[in-house]
Protein backbone atom coordinates (compact mmCIF):
# COMPACT_ATOMS: atom_id res chain seq x y z
CA UNK A 1 0.00 0.00 0.00
CA UNK A 2 3.42 2.25 0.15
CA UNK A 3 3.03 3.68 3.58
CA UNK A 4 6.19 4.66 4.85
CA UNK A 5 6.76 4.13 8.62
CA UNK A 6 6.99 8.21 8.74
CA UNK A 7 3.10 8.27 7.28
CA UNK A 8 2.27 4.47 9.90
CA UNK A 9 3.44 7.15 12.70
CA UNK A 10 1.38 10.06 11.63
CA UNK A 11 -1.39 7.51 11.39
CA UNK A 12 -0.85 5.92 14.81
CA UNK A 13 -0.83 9.56 16.33
CA UNK A 14 -4.48 10.58 15.58
CA UNK A 15 -5.17 7.99 18.08
CA UNK A 16 -2.40 8.97 20.31
CA UNK A 17 -3.93 12.60 20.03
CA UNK A 18 -7.37 11.21 20.41
CA UNK A 19 -6.51 9.84 23.99
CA UNK A 20 -4.96 13.03 25.08
CA UNK A 21 -1.99 10.68 26.08
CA UNK A 22 0.45 9.78 23.33
CA UNK A 23 2.89 7.64 25.17
CA UNK A 24 -0.11 5.43 26.32
CA UNK A 25 -1.87 5.30 23.19
CA UNK A 26 1.53 4.17 21.50
CA UNK A 27 2.17 1.57 23.83
CA UNK A 28 -0.99 -0.03 23.88
CA UNK A 29 -0.74 -0.25 19.60
CA UNK A 30 2.91 -2.03 20.91
CA UNK A 31 1.80 -4.27 23.33
CA UNK A 32 -1.92 -5.21 22.97
CA UNK A 33 -2.80 -4.95 19.23
CA UNK A 34 -5.19 -2.62 17.57
CA UNK A 35 -8.61 -3.76 19.42
CA UNK A 36 -7.25 -2.45 22.83
CA UNK A 37 -5.96 0.84 21.01
CA UNK A 38 -9.46 1.22 19.33
CA UNK A 39 -11.29 1.46 22.93
CA UNK A 40 -9.11 3.39 24.60
CA UNK A 41 -9.67 6.05 21.18
CA UNK A 42 -12.01 8.10 22.56
CA UNK A 43 -11.48 9.41 26.67
CA UNK A 44 -14.04 9.24 28.98
CA UNK A 45 -15.66 11.99 30.61
CA UNK A 46 -15.30 15.27 30.88
CA UNK A 47 -13.38 16.00 28.28
CA UNK A 48 -10.31 18.71 28.06
CA UNK A 49 -11.89 22.40 28.04
CA UNK A 50 -10.29 25.27 26.92
CA UNK A 51 -11.94 29.15 27.26
CA UNK A 52 -13.76 30.04 24.30
CA UNK A 53 -15.60 32.97 23.26
CA UNK A 54 -19.40 33.51 24.31
CA UNK A 55 -19.62 35.93 21.46
CA UNK A 56 -18.15 33.40 18.63
CA UNK A 57 -20.02 30.38 20.07
CA UNK A 58 -23.34 32.47 19.86
CA UNK A 59 -22.79 33.56 16.18
CA UNK A 60 -21.80 29.62 15.54
CA UNK A 61 -24.73 28.59 17.08
CA UNK A 62 -27.19 30.90 15.13
CA UNK A 63 -25.67 29.54 12.07
CA UNK A 64 -25.73 25.85 13.55
CA UNK A 65 -29.64 26.83 14.34
CA UNK A 66 -30.46 27.15 10.30
CA UNK A 67 -28.18 23.72 9.20
CA UNK A 68 -29.42 21.08 12.50
CA UNK A 69 -32.11 23.03 14.41
CA UNK A 70 -31.67 24.21 17.72
CA UNK A 71 -30.27 20.98 19.74
CA UNK A 72 -27.41 20.69 17.06
CA UNK A 73 -26.76 24.59 17.06
CA UNK A 74 -26.37 24.97 20.32
CA UNK A 75 -24.17 22.07 20.81
CA UNK A 76 -22.13 22.36 18.11
CA UNK A 77 -21.59 26.41 19.09
CA UNK A 78 -19.70 25.14 21.68
CA UNK A 79 -17.93 22.20 20.59
CA UNK A 80 -16.98 23.25 17.43
CA UNK A 81 -15.34 25.93 19.08
CA UNK A 82 -13.68 22.64 21.03
CA UNK A 83 -12.79 21.19 17.41
CA UNK A 84 -10.97 24.07 16.32
CA UNK A 85 -9.24 25.05 19.68
CA UNK A 86 -8.20 21.11 20.92
CA UNK A 87 -8.77 18.92 18.16
CA UNK A 88 -9.05 15.47 19.35
CA UNK A 89 -11.21 13.69 20.89
CA UNK A 90 -13.67 16.41 19.58
CA UNK A 91 -13.14 15.49 16.22
CA UNK A 92 -14.31 12.01 16.68
CA UNK A 93 -17.74 13.07 17.57
CA UNK A 94 -20.21 12.73 15.50
CA UNK A 95 -22.25 16.23 16.47
CA UNK A 96 -25.40 15.11 13.54
CA UNK A 97 -26.38 13.28 16.56
CA UNK A 98 -27.67 15.86 18.10
CA UNK A 99 -29.80 17.22 15.25
CA UNK A 100 -32.48 14.69 17.31
CA UNK A 101 -33.17 17.43 19.56
CA UNK A 102 -34.88 19.22 17.17
CA UNK A 103 -37.83 20.81 17.92
CA UNK A 104 -38.42 19.63 21.72
CA UNK A 105 -37.23 15.76 20.16
CA UNK A 106 -37.68 14.69 17.19
CA UNK A 107 -40.49 17.53 16.91
CA UNK A 108 -42.39 16.74 19.51
CA UNK A 109 -41.99 19.91 21.45
CA UNK A 110 -41.33 18.13 24.58
CA UNK A 111 -37.98 19.52 26.25
CA UNK A 112 -36.55 22.25 24.41
CA UNK A 113 -33.72 21.46 22.27
CA UNK A 114 -31.85 24.24 23.36
CA UNK A 115 -31.81 23.16 26.89
CA UNK A 116 -31.26 19.67 25.84
CA UNK A 117 -27.84 20.82 23.60
CA UNK A 118 -26.82 22.67 26.23
CA UNK A 119 -27.20 19.78 28.82
CA UNK A 120 -25.01 17.72 26.76
CA UNK A 121 -22.21 19.95 26.06
CA UNK A 122 -21.94 20.51 29.30
CA UNK A 123 -21.96 17.24 30.51
CA UNK A 124 -19.19 16.32 27.81
CA UNK A 125 -16.76 18.79 29.90
CA UNK A 126 -17.17 18.51 33.35
CA UNK A 127 -19.36 15.16 33.45
CA UNK A 128 -18.59 11.62 34.57
CA UNK A 129 -20.26 8.23 35.56
CA UNK A 130 -19.51 8.08 38.73
CA UNK A 131 -22.78 9.48 41.09
CA UNK A 132 -20.72 12.28 43.24
CA UNK A 133 -18.63 13.69 39.91
CA UNK A 134 -22.43 13.72 38.09
CA UNK A 135 -23.64 16.64 41.16
CA UNK A 136 -21.32 19.92 39.41
CA UNK A 137 -22.59 19.51 36.11
CA UNK A 138 -26.08 19.02 36.75
CA UNK A 139 -25.80 22.07 38.98
CA UNK A 140 -24.47 23.84 35.93
CA UNK A 141 -27.16 22.56 33.92
CA UNK A 142 -29.94 23.45 36.18
CA UNK A 143 -28.84 26.87 36.23
CA UNK A 144 -29.49 27.14 32.21
CA UNK A 145 -32.71 25.57 32.83
CA UNK A 146 -33.54 27.65 35.65
CA UNK A 147 -32.22 30.79 33.48
CA UNK A 148 -34.40 29.69 30.30
CA UNK A 149 -37.10 29.61 32.56
CA UNK A 150 -37.59 33.29 34.76
CA UNK A 151 -35.39 35.17 31.78
CA UNK A 152 -36.77 37.68 29.27
CA UNK A 153 -35.16 35.50 25.93
CA UNK A 154 -33.88 35.85 23.74
CA UNK A 155 -31.37 38.08 25.35
CA UNK A 156 -28.51 37.76 21.94
CA UNK A 157 -29.36 39.48 18.75
CA UNK A 158 -27.44 38.06 16.07
CA UNK A 159 -25.26 40.65 13.82
CA UNK A 160 -27.00 39.51 10.30
CA UNK A 161 -30.39 38.76 12.12
CA UNK A 162 -33.81 37.62 9.73
CA UNK A 163 -36.06 39.81 11.75
CA UNK A 164 -36.20 41.60 14.67
CA UNK A 165 -37.63 39.66 17.97
CA UNK A 166 -39.50 40.51 20.72
CA UNK A 167 -38.70 39.04 24.24
CA UNK A 168 -40.93 37.09 26.04
CA UNK A 169 -40.36 34.57 29.58
CA UNK A 170 -41.16 31.11 29.25
CA UNK A 171 -41.54 30.03 32.59
CA UNK A 172 -40.97 26.64 31.46
CA UNK A 173 -38.46 24.07 29.89
CA UNK A 174 -40.83 22.90 27.55
CA UNK A 175 -40.52 23.51 23.76
CA UNK A 176 -44.29 24.09 23.25
CA UNK A 177 -45.06 26.26 26.28
CA UNK A 178 -41.94 27.91 25.46
CA UNK A 179 -43.28 28.49 21.47
CA UNK A 180 -46.92 29.18 22.81
CA UNK A 181 -45.56 31.95 25.33
CA UNK A 182 -43.67 33.94 22.47
CA UNK A 183 -46.26 33.28 20.15
CA UNK A 184 -49.23 35.11 22.20
CA UNK A 185 -46.51 38.43 22.68
CA UNK A 186 -44.91 38.45 19.31
CA UNK A 187 -48.39 37.82 17.20
CA UNK A 188 -46.96 35.47 15.14
CA UNK A 189 -47.77 31.85 14.33
CA UNK A 190 -45.79 28.83 16.08
CA UNK A 191 -45.08 27.73 12.53
CA UNK A 192 -43.92 31.51 10.99
CA UNK A 193 -40.45 32.22 9.73
CA UNK A 194 -40.69 34.93 12.65
CA UNK A 195 -41.20 32.18 14.62
CA UNK A 196 -38.38 29.60 13.06
CA UNK A 197 -36.05 33.39 13.26
CA UNK A 198 -36.74 33.77 17.64
CA UNK A 199 -35.38 29.98 18.38
CA UNK A 200 -32.24 30.88 16.12
CA UNK A 201 -31.74 34.00 18.62
CA UNK A 202 -32.86 31.50 21.39
CA UNK A 203 -29.99 29.22 20.28
CA UNK A 204 -27.53 31.72 20.42
CA UNK A 205 -28.99 33.34 23.26
CA UNK A 206 -28.45 29.61 25.01
CA UNK A 207 -25.22 28.62 23.26
CA UNK A 208 -23.36 31.80 24.70
CA UNK A 209 -25.27 31.59 28.45
CA UNK A 210 -23.93 28.21 28.31
CA UNK A 211 -20.45 29.03 27.58
CA UNK A 212 -20.07 31.51 29.36
CA UNK A 213 -20.95 29.45 32.56
CA UNK A 214 -18.10 26.75 31.42
CA UNK A 215 -15.88 29.39 31.32
CA UNK A 216 -16.49 30.78 34.55
CA UNK A 217 -16.53 26.83 35.80
CA UNK A 218 -13.09 26.81 34.01
CA UNK A 219 -11.90 29.35 36.40
CA UNK A 220 -13.33 27.96 39.33
CA UNK A 221 -15.72 30.71 39.90
CA UNK A 222 -19.17 28.88 38.72
CA UNK A 223 -21.97 29.79 40.85
CA UNK A 224 -25.81 29.36 40.29
CA UNK A 225 -27.43 32.82 39.98
CA UNK A 226 -30.79 31.72 39.52
CA UNK A 227 -32.22 29.48 41.78
CA UNK A 228 -35.62 27.83 42.04
CA UNK A 229 -38.39 30.46 43.05
CA UNK A 230 -39.76 30.96 46.34
CA UNK A 231 -42.95 29.71 45.18
CA UNK A 232 -41.48 26.29 43.40
CA UNK A 233 -39.68 26.15 46.98
CA UNK A 234 -42.94 26.31 49.06
CA UNK A 235 -44.44 23.48 46.32
CA UNK A 236 -41.32 21.00 47.41
CA UNK A 237 -41.52 21.16 50.94
CA UNK A 238 -45.02 19.00 50.28
CA UNK A 239 -44.26 16.86 47.18
CA UNK A 240 -40.37 16.78 46.69
CA UNK A 241 -37.68 14.39 48.55
CA UNK A 242 -38.14 14.15 52.08
CA UNK A 243 -41.68 16.02 52.10
CA UNK A 244 -44.77 13.92 53.52
CA UNK A 245 -46.46 13.24 50.68
CA UNK A 246 -43.15 13.19 48.39
CA UNK A 247 -44.89 12.27 45.10
CA UNK A 248 -42.94 13.58 42.69
CA UNK A 249 -39.89 15.36 41.73
CA UNK A 250 -38.65 18.13 39.71
CA UNK A 251 -36.32 21.09 39.34
CA UNK A 252 -38.45 23.33 37.47
CA UNK A 253 -40.71 26.18 38.09
CA UNK A 254 -44.30 24.51 39.54
CA UNK A 255 -46.14 27.88 38.61
CA UNK A 256 -45.05 27.92 34.74
CA UNK A 257 -47.69 24.84 34.07
CA UNK A 258 -49.40 24.51 37.40
CA UNK A 259 -51.95 26.50 38.89
CA UNK A 260 -53.63 28.27 36.38
CA UNK A 261 -56.02 30.57 36.99
CA UNK A 262 -59.04 27.83 37.04
CA UNK A 263 -57.23 25.31 38.63
CA UNK A 264 -56.06 27.15 41.65
CA UNK A 265 -58.94 26.30 43.33
CA UNK A 266 -57.87 23.15 43.37
CA UNK A 267 -55.22 22.73 45.64
CA UNK A 268 -55.69 23.12 49.28
CA UNK A 269 -54.97 27.01 50.85
CA UNK A 270 -51.26 27.60 51.38
CA UNK B 1 9.61 3.82 20.79
CA UNK B 2 10.14 0.62 19.60
CA UNK B 3 7.27 0.33 17.41
CA UNK B 4 7.82 -2.05 14.49
CA UNK B 5 6.20 -1.49 11.02
CA UNK B 6 3.39 -4.39 11.50
CA UNK B 7 2.30 -2.76 14.91
CA UNK B 8 2.04 0.69 13.34
CA UNK B 9 0.10 -0.76 10.60
CA UNK B 10 -2.42 -2.17 13.26
CA UNK B 11 -2.93 1.17 14.98
CA UNK B 12 -3.44 2.62 11.47
CA UNK B 13 -6.14 -0.12 10.62
CA UNK B 14 -7.89 0.86 13.68
CA UNK B 15 -8.75 4.22 11.74
CA UNK B 16 -9.65 1.58 8.58
CA UNK B 17 -12.05 -0.02 11.10
CA UNK B 18 -13.59 3.19 12.20
CA UNK B 19 -13.93 4.20 8.58
CA UNK B 20 -15.85 1.52 7.75
CA UNK B 21 -13.54 1.84 4.77
CA UNK B 22 -10.17 -0.01 4.92
CA UNK B 23 -8.47 1.03 1.81
CA UNK B 24 -9.92 5.11 2.03
CA UNK B 25 -8.39 5.54 5.57
CA UNK B 26 -5.08 3.99 4.68
CA UNK B 27 -5.01 5.83 1.73
CA UNK B 28 -5.44 9.17 3.47
CA UNK B 29 -2.78 8.43 5.91
CA UNK B 30 -0.95 8.05 2.65
CA UNK B 31 -1.82 11.17 0.63
CA UNK B 32 -3.38 14.04 2.97
CA UNK B 33 -2.03 13.11 6.61
CA UNK B 34 -3.00 12.82 9.86
CA UNK B 35 -5.69 15.78 10.06
CA UNK B 36 -7.68 14.78 7.19
CA UNK B 37 -7.59 10.81 8.37
CA UNK B 38 -8.86 11.89 11.83
CA UNK B 39 -11.97 13.79 10.17
CA UNK B 40 -12.93 10.84 8.22
CA UNK B 41 -12.05 8.27 11.49
CA UNK B 42 -15.90 8.68 12.62
CA UNK B 43 -18.37 8.50 9.73
CA UNK B 44 -21.32 10.36 9.97
CA UNK B 45 -24.88 9.48 10.15
CA UNK B 46 -26.88 6.84 9.96
CA UNK B 47 -24.13 4.29 11.35
CA UNK B 48 -24.68 0.52 10.26
CA UNK B 49 -27.06 -1.31 12.02
CA UNK B 50 -27.26 -5.19 12.06
CA UNK B 51 -30.70 -6.61 13.82
CA UNK B 52 -30.23 -7.20 17.90
CA UNK B 53 -31.86 -9.51 20.48
CA UNK B 54 -34.85 -7.19 22.40
CA UNK B 55 -34.36 -9.68 25.33
CA UNK B 56 -31.00 -9.02 25.47
CA UNK B 57 -31.25 -5.32 25.24
CA UNK B 58 -33.25 -5.53 27.90
CA UNK B 59 -31.67 -7.05 30.27
CA UNK B 60 -27.97 -4.90 29.67
CA UNK B 61 -30.40 -1.69 29.79
CA UNK B 62 -31.81 -3.22 33.09
CA UNK B 63 -28.22 -3.47 34.18
CA UNK B 64 -27.53 0.02 32.42
CA UNK B 65 -30.19 1.95 34.60
CA UNK B 66 -28.18 0.88 37.93
CA UNK B 67 -24.60 2.04 36.31
CA UNK B 68 -25.58 5.08 34.64
CA UNK B 69 -29.61 5.73 35.23
CA UNK B 70 -32.44 5.66 32.50
CA UNK B 71 -31.15 7.31 29.69
CA UNK B 72 -27.84 5.68 29.63
CA UNK B 73 -29.29 2.45 30.13
CA UNK B 74 -32.01 2.84 26.73
CA UNK B 75 -28.79 3.91 24.59
CA UNK B 76 -26.36 1.59 26.36
CA UNK B 77 -28.23 -1.14 25.93
CA UNK B 78 -28.95 -0.58 22.20
CA UNK B 79 -25.29 0.44 21.42
CA UNK B 80 -23.62 -1.77 23.79
CA UNK B 81 -25.23 -4.44 21.66
CA UNK B 82 -23.72 -2.51 18.64
CA UNK B 83 -20.62 -2.25 20.08
CA UNK B 84 -20.30 -5.91 20.36
CA UNK B 85 -21.96 -7.32 17.14
CA UNK B 86 -20.25 -4.30 14.73
CA UNK B 87 -17.38 -2.89 16.45
CA UNK B 88 -16.33 0.48 15.37
CA UNK B 89 -17.39 3.35 15.43
CA UNK B 90 -20.12 2.67 18.08
CA UNK B 91 -16.33 1.63 20.05
CA UNK B 92 -15.13 5.29 19.62
CA UNK B 93 -18.57 6.71 21.11
CA UNK B 94 -18.42 7.93 24.36
CA UNK B 95 -21.55 6.64 25.63
CA UNK B 96 -21.11 8.23 29.25
CA UNK B 97 -22.52 11.68 27.40
CA UNK B 98 -26.04 9.64 27.68
CA UNK B 99 -26.11 9.80 31.65
CA UNK B 100 -27.25 13.08 31.62
CA UNK B 101 -30.28 12.27 30.28
CA UNK B 102 -30.78 11.28 34.20
CA UNK B 103 -33.90 11.88 36.21
CA UNK B 104 -35.52 13.95 32.88
CA UNK B 105 -31.98 15.38 31.86
CA UNK B 106 -29.88 16.16 34.91
CA UNK B 107 -32.62 15.66 37.94
CA UNK B 108 -34.72 17.99 36.53
CA UNK B 109 -37.68 16.02 35.88
CA UNK B 110 -38.48 17.02 32.24
CA UNK B 111 -38.16 14.50 29.31
CA UNK B 112 -37.94 11.20 30.45
CA UNK B 113 -34.46 10.01 30.27
CA UNK B 114 -35.57 6.48 28.73
CA UNK B 115 -37.38 8.38 25.76
CA UNK B 116 -34.27 11.16 25.84
CA UNK B 117 -31.64 8.03 25.27
CA UNK B 118 -34.10 5.81 23.07
CA UNK B 119 -34.28 9.01 20.53
CA UNK B 120 -30.68 9.08 20.34
CA UNK B 121 -30.15 5.70 19.83
CA UNK B 122 -32.71 5.67 16.85
CA UNK B 123 -31.35 9.03 15.50
CA UNK B 124 -27.44 6.93 15.57
CA UNK B 125 -28.92 4.54 13.35
CA UNK B 126 -31.19 5.86 10.92
CA UNK B 127 -30.55 9.50 11.14
CA UNK B 128 -29.21 12.04 8.45
CA UNK B 129 -28.53 16.19 8.61
CA UNK B 130 -30.51 16.31 5.68
CA UNK B 131 -33.80 17.65 6.82
CA UNK B 132 -36.04 15.04 4.34
CA UNK B 133 -33.57 12.19 5.99
CA UNK B 134 -35.05 13.01 9.99
CA UNK B 135 -38.33 12.35 8.61
CA UNK B 136 -38.86 8.69 8.92
CA UNK B 137 -36.01 8.62 12.11
CA UNK B 138 -38.53 11.05 13.74
CA UNK B 139 -41.64 8.96 12.97
CA UNK B 140 -40.18 5.78 14.67
CA UNK B 141 -39.08 8.04 18.19
CA UNK B 142 -42.50 9.71 17.72
CA UNK B 143 -44.09 5.64 17.41
CA UNK B 144 -41.62 5.44 20.95
CA UNK B 145 -43.00 8.69 22.43
CA UNK B 146 -46.62 7.60 21.84
CA UNK B 147 -46.38 3.99 22.83
CA UNK B 148 -45.18 5.30 26.37
CA UNK B 149 -47.69 7.70 26.44
CA UNK B 150 -50.42 5.20 25.74
CA UNK B 151 -49.15 2.03 27.18
CA UNK B 152 -49.57 0.50 30.84
CA UNK B 153 -45.60 0.21 31.93
CA UNK B 154 -43.52 -1.00 32.03
CA UNK B 155 -44.22 -4.12 30.41
CA UNK B 156 -40.51 -6.07 30.81
CA UNK B 157 -39.91 -8.53 33.97
CA UNK B 158 -36.43 -8.45 34.34
CA UNK B 159 -34.61 -11.91 35.12
CA UNK B 160 -33.92 -10.87 38.97
CA UNK B 161 -35.81 -8.19 39.82
CA UNK B 162 -35.11 -6.94 42.87
CA UNK B 163 -38.67 -6.13 43.66
CA UNK B 164 -42.67 -6.66 41.94
CA UNK B 165 -43.41 -3.34 40.12
CA UNK B 166 -47.50 -2.73 39.17
CA UNK B 167 -47.82 -1.12 35.86
CA UNK B 168 -49.25 2.75 35.27
CA UNK B 169 -49.80 4.58 31.92
CA UNK B 170 -48.18 8.13 31.74
CA UNK B 171 -50.17 10.02 29.51
CA UNK B 172 -47.22 12.27 29.44
CA UNK B 173 -43.35 12.03 28.07
CA UNK B 174 -42.49 13.93 31.03
CA UNK B 175 -40.23 12.23 34.08
CA UNK B 176 -42.05 13.90 36.32
CA UNK B 177 -45.69 13.33 35.53
CA UNK B 178 -44.95 9.44 35.14
CA UNK B 179 -43.02 9.11 38.29
CA UNK B 180 -46.35 10.69 39.79
CA UNK B 181 -48.55 8.58 37.81
CA UNK B 182 -47.12 5.48 39.07
CA UNK B 183 -46.34 6.58 42.49
CA UNK B 184 -50.45 7.15 42.63
CA UNK B 185 -50.99 3.82 41.44
CA UNK B 186 -48.01 1.87 43.47
CA UNK B 187 -48.37 3.84 46.52
CA UNK B 188 -44.54 4.34 46.99
CA UNK B 189 -42.64 7.87 47.37
CA UNK B 190 -41.13 9.20 44.50
CA UNK B 191 -37.67 8.73 46.39
CA UNK B 192 -38.21 5.31 47.29
CA UNK B 193 -36.04 2.00 46.06
CA UNK B 194 -39.07 0.88 44.45
CA UNK B 195 -39.84 3.90 42.25
CA UNK B 196 -36.08 3.65 41.41
CA UNK B 197 -36.75 0.09 40.24
CA UNK B 198 -39.71 0.98 38.27
CA UNK B 199 -37.58 3.18 36.69
CA UNK B 200 -34.97 -0.02 35.75
CA UNK B 201 -37.94 -2.16 34.46
CA UNK B 202 -39.08 0.96 32.46
CA UNK B 203 -35.99 1.44 31.08
CA UNK B 204 -35.66 -2.14 29.85
CA UNK B 205 -39.45 -2.17 28.54
CA UNK B 206 -38.33 1.14 26.45
CA UNK B 207 -35.10 -0.30 24.77
CA UNK B 208 -36.69 -3.29 24.41
CA UNK B 209 -39.53 -1.56 22.48
CA UNK B 210 -37.05 0.69 20.35
CA UNK B 211 -34.80 -2.79 19.66
CA UNK B 212 -38.19 -4.09 17.84
CA UNK B 213 -38.91 -1.10 15.97
CA UNK B 214 -34.86 -0.96 14.65
CA UNK B 215 -35.32 -4.47 13.82
CA UNK B 216 -38.49 -4.02 12.33
CA UNK B 217 -36.75 -0.98 10.37
CA UNK B 218 -33.99 -3.22 9.34
CA UNK B 219 -36.47 -5.36 7.26
CA UNK B 220 -37.91 -2.60 5.97
CA UNK B 221 -41.29 -3.30 7.69
CA UNK B 222 -41.50 -0.61 10.32
CA UNK B 223 -45.09 1.05 10.83
CA UNK B 224 -46.04 3.24 13.55
CA UNK B 225 -48.84 1.25 15.18
CA UNK B 226 -49.20 4.10 17.89
CA UNK B 227 -50.67 7.36 16.55
CA UNK B 228 -51.92 10.07 18.21
CA UNK B 229 -55.36 9.96 20.31
CA UNK B 230 -58.79 11.23 18.27
CA UNK B 231 -58.90 13.29 21.51
CA UNK B 232 -55.14 15.05 20.69
CA UNK B 233 -56.41 15.17 16.98
CA UNK B 234 -58.94 17.40 17.77
CA UNK B 235 -56.98 19.79 19.67
CA UNK B 236 -54.87 20.20 16.47
CA UNK B 237 -56.93 20.74 14.45
CA UNK B 238 -57.18 24.73 15.91
CA UNK B 239 -53.81 24.63 17.56
CA UNK B 240 -51.08 22.89 15.30
CA UNK B 241 -49.71 23.94 12.02
CA UNK B 242 -51.91 25.16 9.16
CA UNK B 243 -54.87 26.13 11.84
CA UNK B 244 -56.52 29.12 12.72
CA UNK B 245 -54.77 29.99 15.53
CA UNK B 246 -51.32 27.39 15.10
CA UNK B 247 -50.67 28.66 18.35
CA UNK B 248 -48.55 25.75 19.41
CA UNK B 249 -46.68 23.02 18.22
CA UNK B 250 -46.47 19.43 19.54
CA UNK B 251 -46.58 15.92 19.46
CA UNK B 252 -48.01 14.45 22.10
CA UNK B 253 -51.24 13.78 24.33
CA UNK B 254 -52.51 17.18 25.19
CA UNK B 255 -54.83 15.54 27.19
CA UNK B 256 -52.28 14.02 29.61
CA UNK B 257 -51.66 17.95 31.19
CA UNK B 258 -54.50 20.10 30.14
CA UNK B 259 -58.08 19.83 31.09
CA UNK B 260 -57.84 18.66 34.42
CA UNK B 261 -61.36 18.70 35.56
CA UNK B 262 -61.30 22.40 37.37
CA UNK B 263 -59.62 23.73 34.08
CA UNK B 264 -62.00 22.48 31.53
CA UNK B 265 -64.19 24.66 32.34
CA UNK B 266 -61.71 27.38 30.92
CA UNK B 267 -61.79 26.06 27.19
CA UNK B 268 -64.80 26.96 24.81
CA UNK B 269 -66.93 23.67 24.64
CA UNK B 270 -65.78 21.40 21.65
Amino acid sequence: MGLSRRELMRSAGVLAAATGFGGLALSIGATAGAQTAEKQAVPDLPWPYKKIDPLVVAEAAYAGYYKGACCYGVFEGIVGQLKKEIGAPYTLFPSTLLVVGQGGVADTASLCGCLNGAASAIFLVTGAMESKKRELPYTIIQEVFNWYEQTELPDYRPKTPKFDIVKSVSRSTLCHVSVTKWCKVAGFKAFSKERSERCAWLTASVAKYTAELLNSHADGAFKMAHPLTAATKTCRTCHDKGSKREDTRAMQDCGGCHFTPKAKTAHPKL
